[in-house]
């Protein structure tokens, strides 16, 4: 079965990547597993991988959901993961943990970190948990997010997979995206999730611009001049520009110091390409942080306080052309339905090359047809 | 004695706002609690404000140091603060504390905090501190650089004493610039410490581009319409700019939920405006969280490899027009030895307003004759 395409169907030649459409997530999921099998990931893995991917596209994070799954396989095929991974933890407390993830993959990896972190935090209010030998885990919010099942607040930063972005004053790429995700419970509103590169945007985004064939603003990219760059096809001159000019070069450099040096994992030169250089393991580093609120105030005036703030902030007067003002994750329960309802909503680049994975695999059924 | 005039001395009536002068820290140092003893302070409280407020001086952040006093002494005349503040830890375990300041000073209760996190996380190698019903503290990479003194990681998260930014989308000022600062640990180079708003700038710049007729440059500053202003006598009727757009409005956001909501601090409408109200007890927030290193891997190795990444950060090429690429909080010791054998720069205006006060408290002796 295809997809319910929400533009006018049987799009010409060349044109299918401008058209979306939607895919039932059982369907995306099925596929994932099935993919991940050929490459001898085991059943187990494999179901938790499909199932953060595809939280990253429910929660419209796209650029991080199955778009990655041809990238996963290429490099998978180019034996650079250890599929049996041993995971260890390899010193605790009870508050901490290091997580040495030998080079599985990344979602398997910083799931089972987070896990650690729910069981910390739910014993002793707190819980920081550091993650080596790891490997690209997708959108940061999805681990945060793992915290609110639990009435628990998550913090989760990571060093991105790849260096596009220089110090402040420099140009040599030797920090990434870094991203910083945050989630919070309310009680009777959705929580408030912040997931967030350090950069203006991300360098898939300029990449998608240039297939498109579309310019970029001013103010995304820069040459190493420090002039901008508009024309997207020219981003392997370019490099990222971080949020607030020199502060988001210092959240970014904290944020790989934190999440890369502290746990023994790659930063600044030794941060492998993930995308380019398939076999070197990328020693991948993330940390996940939980804090069981009534260390602080009980959960039921937290999480009603909480409320009062978010209607706050929501019913506050917008700016002119707006309709409300929105509180950074009050979306995603909307979307998470419709998903669910509707389908994952995929570009028509995205299926294609899905449908080619599927067809390089010799895959008999696959949603992609 | 006076300071050491770095401009030619005895400027003309109403220049000496343009002119910067030097004063030993020692002399200033006691010029505040001398000050603050006028109000009741306690000595050790005065003396525990005086150096958390002269190392914002002494490590660059002006606008958060001496800068401050005035402000404070108005408050304290008006009664704003309980002088005789009964400091409680209310709740703990062994990595968790949640200090209620009982509207102290707040560089005291902060301090305290600090030290409370700093035992904690000797111990247990993790800490996470909250405050309430505390007061505006000063810099955050002071309290986050208290960590560095015991090899310790430290974090520090606060709720702006006013709200000049709204929510993104929004143009009701429900958000602070509610600041960031991380202090990092090295070995034989400088800590990294990063110290930031999450606005492009502070309100407090704004002000002084004001009382000195210039303009401010777009993306400062915007109006209810969300045009620019670059004009700064208009900053009443605007607002204060996130950095990265709605990314630096959703750090904000979290930071206040983190350090405020959860701390039983105030946040958003709640937020009382220091410099406007002296009278009603702020409830300020602040959250400081301190980590040992060796929670992940041996103290040693982290600060050799911190080493070894500031290093490959500063010696990296630089973008045209930059001698080389600047970690943050490299500046640090060299301003501290500036402050310390040639005595901590103020601005004309600073010393000015600081002479009038000496002159209302009737100090027979002081710097700024």
């Amino acid at each position: 079965m295809t997809g319910t395409a929400s533009q006018p169907s049987h799009p010409a030649p060349g044109e299918r990547g401008r058209i979306t459409s939607r895919y039932p997530v059982d369907e995306l999921r099925s596929f994932i597993e099935t993919v991940l099998g050929r490459y001898d990931v085991p059943p187990a893995d494999a179901r938790i991988t499909a199932h953060r991917m595809l939280e990253a596209d429910i929660r419209g994070m796209a650029g991080h959901g199955i778009f990655r799954l041809p990238a996963y396989a290429d490099r998978l095929a180019a034996g650079g993961y250890t599929i049996d991974a041993d995971l260890r933890v390899t010193h605790e407390t009870h508050s901490s943990a290091l997580v040495d993830g030998g080079n599985g993959l990344g979602h398997v990896i910083v799931t089972r970190a987070a896990q650690i972190a729910v069981a910390k935090a739910n014993q002793t209010g707190l819980a920081w948990v550091g993650v080596r030998r790891s490997n690209h885990a997708g959108a940061a919010g999805v681990y945060a997010a793992m915290a609110l099942d639990h009435d628990l607040i998550g913090l989760y930063l990571a060093v991105g997979s790849a260096n596009h972005l220089p110090p402040w004053g420099g140009v040599e790429p030797l920090l990434s995206t870094n991203p910083l995700a945050v989630a919070i419970p309310a009680g009777a509103e959705p929580p408030v999730v912040v997931d967030m590169a350090t950069t203006v945007v991300s360098y898939g985004r300029i990449k998608v611009a240039a297939e498109r064939g579309e310019r970029i603003p001013e103010g995304w990219l820069v040459d190493a001049q420090g002039e901008p760059i508009t024309d997207p096809t020219r981003s392997a001159e370019g490099f990222l520009v971080p949020i607030g000019e020199h502060k988001g070069s210092g959240l970014s450099m904290i944020i790989g110091m934190l999440a890369g040096v502290l746990n023994g994992a790659a930063f600044g030169r030794d941060v492998v390409d993930f995308t380019r250089d398939q076999h070197t393991p990328a020693n991948t580093g993330q940390t996940i942080v939980m804090i069981r609120p009534d260390l602080f105030r009980p959960l039921d005036d937290f999480q009603a306080e909480m409320d009062h703030h978010v209607r706050q902030i929501r019913e506050s007067a917008p700016l002119p052309g707006h309709s409300h003002v929105r509180v950074p994750g009050d979306q995603i329960p909307a979307r998470r339905a419709r998903a669910h309802e509707r389908g994952i909503e995929l570009a028509g680049q995205t299926a294609e090359r899905l449908a080619r994975l599927a067809d390089e695999l010799d895959l008999a059924r696959h949603p992609f047809r």
